[in-house]
């Protein structure tokens, strides 16, 4: 019911939920004159439950949201886990929200989380956000936002993140100086910024050992699965035998490539080194084991809280507060797919 | 802050903290005077937020908490995306909590999500949890609580969980059907209902089939790992060398297994099938890929929402709530690592 009503403010007034939200709340950003408009409107419509909300607004709520990608998938579970661990410790709970990886969603739930009055909110954006507004204004409004791992350099916030194209080269290079000569890399959809990181050090890494880039041996897993790998084996198997390694940019992929190309008996690591990315549990199953880059998701997880947590507390001190990106370290776990 | 008052006040007037957070809003189960003393308490104690987070409790919160023993775990997360997916289509949002096993945390974690005036909870008990207490008070008291997956016959509520016993006894018995006669069991630590139910599943598959139970070659995974199951592998070879079959209460132990068994040459499923239990996504990428019994996490968590909302909203009309055990079906799915 508030939601509706605070949408429909938006909506008659013309302006942003998040500005509406933030003028029943008498953030210092909103002019006046809107809040006088918003504030009459809404005792208009009876819009009791958060006036009453709203006194509880300067205690904290000590919870904060969590807008996840896919929570089915090992890496974002583990983000999760580390973001439950690290708000415990400070008494936080954490509203947990799946964006499935849709920019529509996104939005919403961004709506919902402010409705609950949340302190803050993390997020990694879905792969098909490319509009902004509806962050940029929150966060210019003094909202704390930390973005993590699926991040854009267009919005100006705090971040925490992997140095995926440092990542990315220092696996091609290890293929290289294993004596790879021919190395195909599956990369995923083409916006996230995490995919074209991986793919930029993948071919940094070749430049700088003066082997010839071939777009031909570029292939794009659309939906990140086991199954993308088995069909990219095939095509490889078929029309590219003189691969002798493959880069792909997340293990499921790379298992997908590594059981295709067994099926059609190519030996692994002897005549095809495999190398994925962010190192599964299933990494440690696959036979032979997958040689990976660690991703460390419990840690990005307790990070992003860590960060998010000293805005909160910058914010409600008044102090200025900077912004900044915390890059984790990621390492290369070399086991028996590789040579 | 709140959370320590509550605290305070349940210990000095020495009642649950259960007790006091009803009291406070004025549940009809909680006497007069017991109501009294609790405020008079409160207001003295200077606890102000929560008497006007009250006033905010007849509307409803429209937030559901849910613990969790272990996010990080195919079956869990897929409960928690099955959680958040139907509490969306019903605009409820969800605070999960991760309980590590441990019965200390979920106590706490009990009393932190009343505090946030969350309308149910969903809970799937730790495996050390063996005093229901702080959920029975809470029961009685007209709070809605649906428990999930691991359950206890001791408290009575509306749960959701599969047959255990009769999926263990389907995946014993296809391994008898398919021709093994010394069939080994993994099972987990004691306590939990599910590893109780799935032994006696094990044991009265070979009742019915007059095979003889042998204690020797049932094998105890303490901490559900891979390397449980490498280590029982070991053992199996040295001691039991007429097992030709072995059924795990876990894909990840049976995967144990699996590659213990395989490092010490046996081959599977010539030598010795292996039938294990969940179907997490490892289960299509194990070599051979591994037979088991889909437990369908997903629908769990979908139908544990469904259950709660139902409570919540025949509560608020004051319908008689009727508890209701729903049990989900699951299915063999046989891949090549059984006969």
């Amino acid at each position: 019911m508030a939601k509706i009503t605070l949408k429909k403010i938006a909506e008659t007034l013309g302006i942003s939920v998040a500005t509406v939200s933030k003028a029943l709340k008498d953030y210092d950003d909103v002019s006046p004159e809107t809040k006088a408009k918003v504030k009459s409107l809404a005792e208009s419509l009876n819009y009791k439950p958060n006036f009453l909300a709203q006194s509880l607004r300067n205690q904290e709520s000590k919870t904060i949201g969590l807008i996840i990608p896919e929570i089915v998938h090992h890496f974002f579970a583990s983000i999760i886990a580390g973001v439950i661990n690290a708000a415990k410790k400070k008494g936080y709970l954490v509203i947990t929200l799946q964006s499935g990886e849709s920019y529509d969603f996104e939005k919403k739930q961004i709506e919902l989380l402010l409705d609950k009055n949340v302190d803050g909110i993390l997020l990694s954006l879905a792969d098909n956000t490319v509009d902004y507004m509806h962050l940029s204004n929150l966060i210019e409004s003094g909202f704390p936002i930390v973005l993590y791992d699926k991040i854009t350099k267009s919005i100006h916030c705090s971040k925490v993140v992997i140095n995926d194209q440092k990542a990315a080269f220092n696996a091609t290079q290890y293929l290289i100086d294993t004596g790879c000569k021919k190395i195909a890399h599956v990369r995923g959809p083409l916006k996230p910024q995490t995919t074209i990181d991986r793919f930029i050090g993948y071919k940094n890494a070749l430049k700088e050992n003066d082997i010839e880039f071939d777009t031909s041996i570029v292939f794009e897993a659309p939906h990140l699965s086991l199954e993308d790998g088995q069909k990219i084996a095939k095509e490889i198997y078929k029309n590219h035998k003189d691969v002798d390694a493959v880069f792909a940019f997340t293990d499921l992929t790379a298992t997908g490539v590594m059981v295709g190309l067994k099926e059609l008996n190519v030996k692994i690591p002897e005549e095809v080194s495999i190398m994925g990315f962010s190192n599964w549990l299933l990494t440690r199953i696959t036979s032979p084991k997958l040689s990976t880059v660690n991703q460390p998701g419990f840690k990005m997880g307790k990070q992003a809280f860590k960060v998010l947590y000293k805005e909160i507390k910058d914010r409600k001190a008044k102090t200025k507060v900077e912004f900044k990106t915390v890059e984790l370290p990621t390492k290369l776990v070399i086991r028996d797919s590789t040579r």
